[in-house]
């Protein structure tokens, strides 16, 4: 395929499980889940972040969304998932090869799980009272 | 365009002003910021969740995203983006038109930035030690 970095943990998988792929993207399980079944998907091609990814790369990559839910549902039924990326230092990325993590979440997982990827930092404005939204 | 649920806030998005939109979907400002410039983008057609989205939909969203992420770097030249959804109450979904949340995120903004959206709860495993990943 190219584009390969070879420094890069993501362009080797040296010894991973790959849950599933395509033509432009690869999905495997993150080393340190989040939840059982978190799982990364990644393009195959070295782009550093999301922005530097081709419509064509993200399109492969939501079809491997929807394949890793699918496989995930059947081995962990799950509550529900966060899907999410981050994208450079100041949001968090330690990878520069982009990757999408598919996190699986299970009822009672947190105390009160409303909100979800907002968690990541304190709101500017505190989240809504009881039944209004965003 | 159809397929509206009247008693959806995001079918009708009254009073709210569109920053970016195209065919399938639209983005506004969340009325909660997690951050200054924190922008949803929800597909046109009503749908519950992500994993109701066609994947011209996605891609229209996709669209949306790196749009929005360029008039945001010129209003708010932020340092980094979370670009992430929430499927599911468990997931920490309140409102049930899906939407997906760009999350600029600035130097400063958290301590420890590291991690980004794996924050949402207390990993099953403890997040590495500086230098290795996911």
């Amino acid at each position: 395929m190219g584009n390969k970095d070879n420094n890069c943990v993501f362009c080797s998988l040296d010894g991973r499980e790959i849950i599933a792929q395509n033509h432009l993207a690869i999905a495997f399980y993150d080393l340190y889940p989040v939840n059982q079944g978190h799982t990364l998907i990644v393009p195959r091609r070295h782009v550093e972040q999301l922005f530097e990814a081709t419509f064509e790369e993200l399109d492969a990559i939501n079809r491997l969304v929807f394949e890793v839910k699918e496989l995930l549902e059947d081995k962990y039924t799950p509550d529900g998932y966060n899907v999410g990326v981050n994208v450079g230092r100041a949001a968090g990325q330690t990878i520069f090869h982009l990757h999408i993590h598919v996190i699986p979440r299970y009822k009672g997982d947190v105390e009160d799980p409303r909100g979800g990827i907002r968690k990541l930092k304190k709101s500017l404005v505190p989240y809504k009272k009881e039944g209004k939204g965003s």
